[in-house]
């Protein structure tokens, strides 16, 4: 069943309709068409709305029923969406009078599609069939709906009307969502622009959904919860386009169970879809919330709009020991303690000397008896001070603390103040209302710190990612372009046949540097042979069969003379009749690979080689094409980078021509359907020389 | 200043005093000298209290104030414990007159010693000796004091008094420990049989708080706040104690200040203190908690004895999304999905199909429309299911979600079920009152489950190693025995000279395999060697200045013959006079060694070896002397483990004779105080050998 999109030029009158027909409305309190039709009414829907119930007569919640969609018509003419809200064989039926009525979309709530089994997916299918003849935009199946709380369109089955904000929130599960309106209900200044429930995605997927809200004027920050993508290239690109204007932010589940995928080959072994999501979310800039709690604190501090300005923090504490583990938590987030210039610590003590002596590093301790006096105090030196990105205080209630007062002076602070002030107020029974209090002001507040540091340091790679990405940015342009153009003979040059031999042909007909190697398949050609190389020389068997040469003792290094080469041909050719005899090279082994994704498309592979491939598990994972600055994280996210920067005093090595190999092994697959997978291990790299002894193809 | 420990024939007057005096009592409400008195009338202290203030005429809060300690000693001869409430200068003085009247208890509460200047550590050096000479046991200074909530003792300067539970708290930090008692205040069923805040630990120590509480009755779960540890070795022989009698849960901060500390070698470089504890941890099965949002985690789950079972863990969820959220944390927690038997399935079809179809895996899916009714149905099958650990209950607030009903049922299942309920009901809003229903119930209950997950997997792995445990602590003592005979000879072959050669001779004489390695210091004895050894050999410089040999090019492998060693010799002759010639070893390089550590005594190391050990940094360390189920952890903790066992069909290794050589390195630094460090890498292992071929000794 081939992958149907959305059609875009409804997605307006889809999200922002002027007339909603509701079909299957119901009067019974519990039933699905009766939450959503009372829902349409309480968010004040202001355009217009029609109910149908074929077999039922009177008003529903004051509303007129209809008995059919043509009684609707011969009131409305054009209708934008059409909420389904009956069964699911009943829900493909109707599409066939929607397309009558040319009415382009719909919702449809039914479960008892592809999530259940065989003759629910033959059922989802048909309904793509028919979406994709008729050209009809479907959310859902097995959704919740969705709402635009600016035009009051409450096209859900929720319990609770929705709050009104800044936050765009698209969900993969209805159920998360209902949990997440909870949450927002109880809190100040937390609001939904849109809330979307994605269901199957059997039409309308993610990437529509982002693309939407990209350009929504009431959306600040896009928050999104999935449990698969259904198009990882549309996706990237749809992400890419989106960072550079707003901040995505994403809960993504079914992380482990592609762990359970047999392992083909080193690569493919190794890449688990979630580390392709997580390069993903690396090279588009997009924020990857690990736990609920950390996406419910990116959610305040975005809708509050406290956002770190760097990655240097001040503390500000009553509590050593708070301190400490906070310290701890920054540092191991790799974020920064601000320095104390020379002036604010004298300052400091010239405002604390007389009353008491306060230990002038950070984090600042007022000590247990601190006053709100000498917090203000404190805080009216530091708020001078420059170059700090976000200030964090902490307080536990101790004997004479003054959490009221305190907090009322951090809300001045904060209102002078540009950095966001988050305060960390310890302990339970006497913070009463305090959360209340700074929410009020669109204050940050916690009663613990764990999840606040993390979620700093997203935001701060965030903003770091969007300065350095608008450069990155051109040079992945230019890369594409570099490497976007077919490789003249890649196609030509291809065999049906990948001994080693003829693979570490190939990939010099790609340009890649290879040791210089010869084909031997007799042992009187090595007269010839010993002509053309000079020793010491490596043999290795050329068999397209076998993986792990080493393991069958297929590889013998450091042969010096003829002799010693005829020895081991002896030995070699009893295990492959084919034979290759290469130059040795010396330098560090490496991994580099491309790969064929089914949702990602074409996957490059960059790692630690040799025979600790897999024992090691160095190899990081990006998308094709890839960026120049893409390149730099993935050899910042394995050790490569350590090993090409002056390792054990061997010298920098330029990773550039790393950087083109890589980029010519995604363009070669992508040319070549036919071809799954390539990879040279290793690729040895030293100062000298970076070159290619190994390589394997898969089809 | 050579470290006291505190006197235990005092230490259960000093927990247990049945009289108590204050010194420096006052009458200015927020003064310490009032808090404290106020405290230990509030609390009910149950022994007889003195009140002293040699200033002050009148009653404070109804008692009498004495002059002097002296007036009070005329009532009372014996006084258990003596609370000074006095600056530190007046504190040390007081020592003398506290020894005058054979006292042997003392708290102090005053600042400015070690923590500030150098003239407070002299104030405190000072301290110590006074306890020292008098046989004074000291809390503190610079802590909050300590409660007995069983007698009623409460000897701090807290703003409430403290619930009386079942937790003993140790913890380095007061403002912390004024947090948790705020946090217990606000729930039910938390609280404290001891509150100990340990201040500066110039006189008692952790390990002397730990082992008091081991023996408390009152005490089942000792929960520890540390900054650092005073003494490593008797603290771990106290929690080895411990740990089978009653659970042991630290939250230990100052973890990344260690990792400034600059690397003398690899095995310096890269054990810094924060990971020898965390070993320390794994290898006495007490629990570290990372956060300290985890640590109050810990502390409701063992409060309300509500342990897991096992590692198999059962869902039940009215939210796809959130299952499969739930699924991914257990799973990354190293946690089972609990197998649901085909009885179960059956049972569960046969009470659901009536109604609706349900999901049958775990995550059992009940849908977003499940009543109270239809999670009791599905309970009153899964509770007879065998092997299940825990049973973690999501719910998430939907149209039709009975929450205050649903949450009833659990409790009356928990009521039935011998394995714990642990009810995450997402969301805030609707969820008002729900947590404290279950805290009456001692249900453990939470608003997501980011870190009841880690929390489990915590204690199961605590059950796990006191299942475990119990044999390897026999095993540990016998290797002991084994180990602790001083080796014969080892100080005897002691040299003053550690360049290659003689230190290999070195662990050759303490039973270490080595292998055949010849000392080569002038070109005409290449005649004589080469008859001693065979071909292909491995020549070394052995200079005992350069540290990195291939960085220099001091290592030439696979030497074939007679004529390549001469030219061999030419080159490394020039880089150094003495070369060894060595026989060549294949395998698998592992690093091996032992270290002396301020704090923890001798520290062991075991990882991956050869020219990539910083850069992989695959290694881990406990401390000597070392059980066998210790070092299984040690192969397990790093890769070596999967090295030895049958790595790419290399067959399984034997990884005892490797246990006996870390055991007798550990052995080796012991016994000779002048060494500081012994390092074994490569030790090359394969299935044939096991065999050292290089080795470095620091002074």
């Amino acid at each position: 069943m081939k992958v149907i999109f959305c059609y875009n030029n409804f997605m307006d009158s889809f999200f922002n309709p002027k007339s909603i027909v509701i079909i299957g409305v119901s009067h019974e309190k519990n039933k699905v068409g009766h939450l959503v039709a009372k829902n349409l009414i309480s968010q004040n829907y202001s355009g217009k709305m029609y109910f149908v119930n074929h077999k039922f007569d009177g008003k529903i919640l004051g509303q007129t029923v209809y008995k059919s969609l043509d009684e609707v018509i011969k009131k409305e003419k054009t209708i934008d969406l059409v909420v389904l809200a009956v069964p699911s064989t009943v829900a493909v039926l109707y599409l066939d009078e929607l397309n009558k009525y040319k009415i382009k979309n719909a919702v449809i709530f039914a479960a008892g599609f592809r999530e259940t089994n065989i003759n629910g997916a033959k059922l989802e299918d048909e309904l793509k069939i028919k979406a994709h003849k008729y050209g009809i935009n479907i959310l859902g199946p097995n959704c919740i709906g969705f709402v635009n709380t600016k035009l009051g369109v409450n096209a859900t089955f929720f319990k609770n009307i929705v709050p009104s904000g800044n936050i765009g929130f698209i969900s993969q599960s209805g159920a998360l969502g209902s949990a997440l309106v909870d949450y927002f209900l109880s809190h100040n200044h937390l609001g939904f622009s849109y809330f979307i429930s994605l269901g199957n995605k059997s039409v309308i997927d993610e990437s529509s959904c982002l693309e939407y809200l990209i350009e929504d004027k009431n959306t600040t920050a896009i928050f999104m919860y999935l449990e698969d993508v259904k198009n990882g290239e549309k996706f990237k690109r749809t992400l890419k386009k989106a960072i550079f204007k707003k901040p995505v932010i994403i809960l993504k589940s079914g992380r482990t169970l592609e762990g359970a995928k047999a392992a083909t080959s080193h690569t493919g072994g190794m890449a688990s879809d979630d580390r392709i999501f997580n390069s993903l979310m690396e090279e588009t800039g997009a924020i990857r919330a690990d736990d609920y709690q950390e996406f419910l604190t990116l959610i305040k501090i975005f809708s509050y709009r406290r956002l770190p300005i760097n990655d240097s923090i001040l503390v500000l504490s009553n509590a050593g020991g708070a301190g400490v583990l906070l310290t701890d938590k920054l540092i191991k987030n790799e974020l920064k303690m601000a320095m104390i210039s020379k002036e604010l610590a004298i300052k400091l003590n010239e405002s604390f000397e007389e009353s008491k002596k306060i230990t002038i590093h950070n984090p600042i301790d007022l000590l247990g008896d601190a006053s709100a006096f000498d917090y203000n105090k404190a805080f009216t030196v530091v708020k001078k001070e420059k170059n700090i990105g976000a200030v964090i205080v902490l307080l536990t209630p101790q004997a004479n603390t003054q959490i009221y007062e305190t907090a009322k002076v951090l809300v001045e602070m904060q209102k002078q103040y540009r950095e966001p002030i988050y305060p960390v107020f310890m302990g339970k029974k006497s913070m009463f209302g305090i959360g209340k209090l700074f929410e009020k002001e669109r204050i940050v507040g916690f009663a613990n710190f764990d999840y606040l540091v993390s979620s700093i340091k997203k935001i701060v790679d965030y903003r770091e990612y969007i300065k350095k990405g608008e450069v990155s940015e051109l040079v992945a342009k230019l890369v594409d372009r570099m490497t976007s153009q077919p490789m003249s003979n890649s196609v030509i040059l291809y065999s049906q046949k990948y001994d080693l031999f003829s693979s570490l042909q190939l990939i010099k007909s790609l340009n890649i540097p290879v040791a210089k190697t010869l084909l031997l398949q007799s042992e009187k050609e090595i007269n010839t042979i010993v002509k053309e190389i000079s020793f010491p020389v490596v043999a290795k068997i050329s068999s397209e069969k076998i993986t792990h040469k080493t393991e069958v003792r297929g590889v013998v290094v450091d042969i010096k003379n003829k002799q010693e080469l005829i020895d081991v041909y002896k030995k070699l050719s009893k295990i492959s009749k084919e034979v290759v005899v290469q130059e040795m090279v010396s330098g560090h082994e490496l991994l580099i690979g491309a790969k064929r994704d089914p949702s990602y498309g074409v996957i490059l592979a960059l790692g630690l080689g040799g025979i600790y491939t897999e024992l090691l598990q160095e190899v990081s994972f990006k998308i094709y094409p890839l960026s120049r600055f893409e390149f730099s994280l993935m050899l910042k996210k394995t050790k490569v980078g350590k090993l090409l920067n002056n390792f054990r005093g061997k010298g920098k090595i330029n990773p550039d021509p790393i950087y083109k190999i890589l980029c010519s092994l995604g363009q070669f697959v992508t040319n070549n359907p036919q071809i799954n997978e390539i990879e040279i291990n290793p690729l040895m790299v030293s100062t000298k020389n970076i070159i290619a002894v190994d390589c394997r193809i898969i089809k």
